[in-house]
């Protein structure tokens, strides 16, 4: 198979395969409004993972560095990673292409944090994920959920 | 009628309504521990506002006051509003009770920041409510929507 995680271009293709996620939003629509203004493609810095079933994007997530002076998660503050979109489209749900991207977020050996949906607790609580104690200034009505490498704790 | 947008005490009463609702979270989670751990009713600063139809509880919203020092949506940098969780149960939805909620965080005067469900687009729309810019930093995939009462405007 050799199905990989790989850093998503962000062109007029790869949104395109974007709108067939259910967490289109915003983002994407920037995105688009960006391609569309400069006329070039491959050149914004993409925040986009994904995993490709032969030519078709069936998989993705966003992920981004914050910087540790906004850390108000970990200790000792450091810079983490937040995690948001992670997504697999229905057809291909259930073989592992999940597990592949957090895994490869992962691997960078630094803490994280997401902001699940609801209905998907028990696949983040397998990968290890635990929740925060809810601070109504910081979290908000969010319910996110966290990843400490060794070595880090809880703020 | 008299049908009026109350501040909802947080006791076990309403905690017990609160399971009701869809968006039930960390945030309930988080305030059944206090009160346990206390043992006491009514003494948690609550920011949930609601509607009661008789003595149930209909619809309802949180409501969070952010310092003009973190304001990185509206100019001039102010003090705002942060709406979450607005939902009315699905029995008394198309009643207005969404709408008298929203008018009452309009009515402090403050600009109102909220993260909506995509599905409530049109709702938000009638509101008043606009799009920001999105800028992945600050809103790392959420899509954002703010009003702005007179004389402010996007940062």
């Amino acid at each position: 198979m050799g199905t990989k995680v790989e850093k998503l271009k962000i062109n007029f293709k790869t949104l395109e395969e974007f709108k067939k996620f259910k967490e289109y939003g915003l983002q994407e629509l920037s995105m688009l409004e960006d391609l569309e203004a400069n006329m070039v493609d491959n050149d914004i810095e993409s925040p986009f993972y994904g995993i490709y079933f032969g030519d078709k994007l069936v998989a993705r997530m966003s992920l981004y560095q914050i910087d540790a002076k906004y850390d108000r998660y970990f200790y000792p503050p450091q810079n983490y990673l937040e995690l948001w979109k992670l997504e697999v489209l229905p057809d291909y749900q259930g073989r592992g292409y999940g597990r592949m991207l957090v895994e490869f977020a992962k691997s960078f050996g630094l803490p994280i944090k997401t902001n699940p949906r609801v209905q998907s607790r028990d696949f983040w609580e397998k990968m290890g994920f635990t929740s925060v104690d809810y601070d109504m200034e910081r979290d908000r009505g969010e319910n996110p959920l966290v990843w400490y490498p060794e070595g880090v704790k809880a703020q």
